[in-house]
Order: structure tokens, then C-alpha cells, then sequence
């Protein structure tokens, strides 16, 4: 997608040096745009544990990257044990977030193919092979969910006469959280590129605001249409009317559709379902569990530093400054997640198509056989 | 209440210059400490207006205060139409604040006595009486609020057998938002003095932080455990049973029972009806709306300054500072309100007892012979 009229991922290699991985600094936007090289697997584990990346997908492709930066130090430290060098490689990265499932699935993915490979060399080739294979296949992934979602958007459109349709996200489910195109937002972006009138509510999503730090910031630099909004305003939205349709991602959804997703998602699917507006979760099928039954009790919810809620960072007088929000002496606690049950989401969009969220309309679209 | 262990009040006369009134400018709050001297009607619709103090109690305290000092004003300055001037006053604190309708009703009750009143002298000393009753009414009727809410605390602390009782509250309806003890947190503070074992998930209530400034400030200085979480975080914390109960204020209650508070209220009140908590509303008899059939439909709703939603204020080393949150080229709306339907509400808590959230169950306790 676009950054001040200029195209770009939001992981990649470096052009001139393929040892080295770059991405963009998410900790920082929108006040600042920053790339930031990774070149160890420990530069990886931080970047995903600091979230200077952050969203399922990105993470996923940032964990296959790590592990092809895990070869390359295999080789140059010379290790003994390259099987060992890699497993703890692998642990780490998968202790690095806790409910992002592709994170799983991106390790385990490199981890066969690495296995597969006999020398270090061999190893070294597929890993990278296997991070941009995931790479490629993420983009191609959220193209088609934008491909399968649009249609929701131009009939709500043409049922509106043209008038423009307002579309409420949480949190960032963009370009940004992926490799490119976005979960939740892919069928805006092709739905704005189409013509269609498009205006997007988005939730600042507290604490992180990864909302009105990172949606805002690329709805704004691709020149969609947008308002941000408090967490707490979303029911009165759509208790008044002004929200068409809900679009959220996800970072786990079991496979019977339950969805865990950025603490407050529960929250709007049940203001939308209070007021008939549809509610749909945008996933690539790699976010999908195929283990887990019942996401309120299985799904681990992750609870991350204090900090987060007592304190904000934002802009003052061209510097990033952290204020602190709370008394002193008061505690607060942090969960990142939560998880909508499938009974509040009207359909999730995929990329295969939209089914049901249920055991029977996932699997529809995903019956066993076809499952890698 | 207690502030560091010394007993307050909101709003009081000055001790030494009963010209003046004091109130705690609660834009500094928790950081900062600050008595404010309030001297005229412009400045009473300027405290109103920036939220030095807010809350609709207060406001309507405030409001009745800023009537007196209008009098005041009108004998200081031997204007020549004193109806026509306090008319004026009456017409800027109208003004100041739309949603509340303590001030409406504080207003015209200091009106019509005043009205009464034949000089200017007379106007004066009934004026500083009607303030002055205004706010020990408001007392006693928050102490009555506690009184008749308690046993609902006492009951969920029987049936855990001691164990904490956890309420869940939006927004600031604590002491600081009344004159003495609050509306939502009488109860909670009765308990507490009473020994039983009570937590508070304090919602910080984006974008003016209300509950993490001052909700959370006033628990911590009198002593009360909780614990401050984003406005995201209730619907999760009910799903996995850590919430007991549900406790609001309001700005606005139609007689039959819909309930205009603070933006996010209706979201919180969804999550308590889909995981059984209970959730209700405690109020003064005087934010009742005895002409408002439909608050979905007719409680007007507040729009404030988008630089409240894109910009924050906190603490950085020792001083007060605004951030920017959001991108500079990104659009916010500010609601401030929502209104909660009366069919989620299990109950008001009122000064003469609990009633359900309906016309006839309002009208039980406020029959209409009995009010004024």
C-alpha cells in the first residue's frame, strides 16, 4: 500500500544486503516512520515481543524471517549442534506473543523445511525461500479476502444509492498488521480504489491505539476516508444509525468460529447484534485453530505490562513523549484480548470466501482434505 | 470524603469571604491538587463549560452557586434591571453544558426563588440559602443512595462468603462528581467503611479519562482497592466471571428508565445482560427526566472538541503535558454520551430506595403527588 505516494510492504528484504530483514518501526507511527533492520533471530524476538511489528500475519512472516536469520547465524557461529541452534530459536520465538496462532504455524512451516534441508547451506536457502513463499502467500491470502468482502461493501453501497458506507474497524487489522492489503481493511482499500464512497470509524482501541496510531495513519497516507473515534463511542454509532457494517480481524478463530481479537472486539459484536448492524471478522484461514473447541475457555488470553494503561506515548512539541494517565498509587491491569463468540459474527470472510462462523461453515470452506 | 486523610467536600463556600466559592479544579487531577476561587457567574459558566468540575450534581451545585454570585454581581454593580440580568446568568450556565439536567433543574429552582425574593439584599441571602440547601440535599440524598444500595454489595458478599466483591464502574459518578460521597460509589464507599471486602475495576473512560483520573484517584485516597482497566477490558473481565455487579451514574434518566451517561455505558450494560451480571444505575431523583418518554429518541447528546479524542493529557517528569495521539491529517468525532435503553438496567438506586427501570417502577417510588 501507499506511504506518502510511494508503494510499500511492510516486511522485506533488504534490497542491497539479503542477510538483513527490514521492517517498519509500528512503535513510533504515525508520528514518526522509521525502518529498522533485524538481523539475529534475538532482533526478531524483540521486534515481535516490543511490537515494532504486531498483528497475526506480520508476526507470522516476521517469525518465518527470524528463522531464515537463525540459519544464517547457525552458519557464521559455526554451531555444533545446528538442530538444537534452531529449536531454541524456534522456542523462543514462539514464547515471544502468546495468542497469535500463526506464529505457531509460521515456525512450525519453517521448522519441516529447514528439517528437510541436509547441509547448512541447504538450510540457509530454504528457510528464505519459505519466509517469502509466506510472505507471497500472505499477500495473495488478504488480496482475496478483499476480492471475496467487496461485494458486502458495493451492495450495502447500491442499497444506499450510492450514499457512502460507513465501515467500523477495532483496532489494526491494515496493511500494517499484515504483509500488504490488510485483513479487515482489503476490501476497503479495493472497494476505495473501485469508486465506492467508503468512510471508516476507527477505534482508537486503548491501550496500545494501535487504532488511532496505525489505521488512522495508513486510511490517511492511502487517502481513504476515516474519523477516529473513542472505544466507548462504537454502540452510540450504531444505536444512531451511522455504521453499515462492522469489519474486524482476528488473531485466533476457533474452528467453530469463535474469534479472539484486540480486547473490546466482544464489546462492538455485541452492539451490532443489539442493533442489527452485520459483523464480520476478515481472516486468512492460517489464523484458524483447528484444535480448539471452545474459545472463551481454551484461547490464552495474554496480559501485558501495567504500564500500558497507566501510561500513554503521543507527540509533544515534535518529540514522542510518555505521559503517565493514572494516580500513582493506583494498579491497573492489562488484558490484550478477548474473545467474541461466534453466535455474535454474522459471517467471516476468508480466502476462499465468506461462510458462516460455525463448525459446519468453516468447514465448508475448509473440509479437512484440502487442510496442508 | 477524605483527600489525604483530611475530610472535603466538592464545592464550599469560601471560610473567610462567603463572596467567594471553592471548588477542586478537576482538570489537574490525579496530578495535581488545585483549589480554585470562583467569583462570578462567568466564571461558574466557565467551571461547567472546561470541566473544572463535572458530574451532574455538581454541575447543578455549581450552577446554583454561580446563581448566587450572580446576585451578587447585580448589587456589586447596581444594575438597573436585575431580572433582566440574573436572566442572562440564567441563560449563559443554561448554556453551558447540554446533556445534564441537574442544571436545568438547579437553575430554575434558584429562579423561581429568587423570584420571590424583593430587593437585591433579599435576593442575595435567599440565593446563598437555596445553594447552600441545594448541596446538603445532594448530600443526604448520595448518603440515601448508599444507604439503599449497600444491601446489594452485602448480599454478594454473603453468597461468596467474604470473598471480594468486584463491581465494575464507568466515568466519575465518585464524591467528586456530586458534593459528598457520590452516586455510583456511595455504596461502594458504606461497604467499605462497613469491612466488607470490596475491588473496584475502574474503566479509565476515553477520551476524558474520568475513571483513571478521578475515579481511581478518589478510591486510592480513600483507601478503597482498585484496579484501573481500559474501556475495552469490562466485557472480557464479565465473560470470566471477575466482575459481581455493575454500577453506574447518569446525566439523564427518562421516567422510564432509559439512561444517558457517560459514552461507553450502553457497551458495558450489553456485556452485563449477556454474562448475567447485574448492572445498575444509581441516581439522584433530580436527574430524572419527568418529559422524556424515548432517551434513544430525545436525550440530546453532547458533541465535543475532536482535540479531546486526538490529544491527551498526563504526566512527564513532574509536569502536566498534552500528546497528540492521533495522525495530523485524521478526522475525530467526540460524542460524550450514550443512552442505555431501560431493558438492560437491573435496577435504579435511588434516594428513596431500589426500583426497577421502568415507568411503573419509577413511578413507585416518585409518585407523581410527591414531587415538586
Amino acid at each position: 500500500m501507499k506511504i506518502n505516494q510511494q508503494y510499500y510492504r511492510s516486511i522485506w528484504l533488504h534490497p542491497q544486503d539479503k542477510k538483513v530483514v527490514q521492517i517498519i518501526d509500528q512503535r513510533s507511527l504515525p508520528h514518526a516512520f522509521v525502518i529498522r533492520d533485524v538481523k539475529t533471530v534475538a532482533e526478531g524476538v524483540y521486534a515481535i515481543k516490543e511490537m515494532l511489528v504486531r498483528g497475526a500475519p506480520l508476526i507470522g512472516a516476521m517469525a518465518a524471517y527470524s528463522m531464515y536469520l537463525a540459519t544464517l547465524e547457525a552458519h557464521q557461529q559455526q554451531v555444533a549442534d545446528v538442530a538444537a541452534f534452531l529449536q531454541q530459536a524456534a522456542t523462543n520465538l514462539l514464547a515471544s506473543r502468546p495468542t497469535a496462532v500463526n506464529l505457531h504455524w509460521a515456525v512450525q512451516r519453517q521448522q519441516a523445511a529447514i528439517g528437510l534441508a541436509k547441509s547448512i547451506d541447504e538450510k540457509m536457502t530454504v528457510a528464505l525461500q519459505t519466509a517469502q513463499d509466506i510472505c507471497e502467500e500472505d499477500v495473495e491470502i488478504c488480496r482475496m479476502i478483499g476480492v471475496h468482502g467487496l461485494p458486502l461493501l458495493t451492495a450495502i453501497s447500491k442499497q444506499k444509492k450510492g450514499d457512502t458506507v460507513n465501515i467500523l474497524t477495532h483496532c489494526n487489522a491494515g496493511w500494517i498488521a499484515t504483509v500488504d492489503w490488510g485483513t479487515a481493511t482489503s476490501p476497503i482499500y479495493q472497494a476505495h480504489e473501485k469508486g465506492i464512497k467508503v468512510h471508516v470509524w476507527v477505534d482508537e482501541t486503548r491501550p496500545r491505539n494501535q487504532g488511532a496510531r496505525l489505521t488512522a495513519w495508513e486510511l490517511a497516507e492511502h487517502g481513504v476516508p476515516h474519523t477516529v473515534i473513542v472505544d466507548n463511542a462504537g454502540g452510540h454509532l450504531m444505536q444512531h444509525g451511522l455504521v453499515d457494517i462492522c469489519i474486524v480481524g482476528t488473531d485466533r478463530t476457533t474452528y467453530t468460529g469463535d474469534v479472539a481479537n484486540k480486547i473490546g472486539t466482544y464489546l462492538k459484536a455485541l452492539a451490532a447484534k443489539d442493533n442489527g448492524v452485520p459483523f464480520y471478522v476478515a481472516l486468512p484461514s492460517t489464523t484458524i485453530d483447528w484444535q480448539m473447541r471452545d474459545g472463551l475457555k481454551e484461547i490464552p488470553i495474554e496480559q501485558r505490562r501495567a504500564s500500558e494503561v497507566t501510561h500513554i506515548q503521543g507527540l509533544h512539541e515534535g518529540e514522542i513523549k510518555q505521559v503517565q494517565l493514572t494516580p500513582t498509587n493506583s494498579a491497573a491491569a492489562n488484558f490484550a484480548f478477548d474473545v467474541t463468540p461466534a453466535r455474535l459474527v454474522t459471517g467471516l470472510i476468508t480466502e476462499r470466501g465468506i461462510c458462516a462462523a460455525s463448525e459446519q461453515g468453516i468447514a465448508s470452506l475448509f473440509p479437512k482434505t484440502t487442510l496442508a
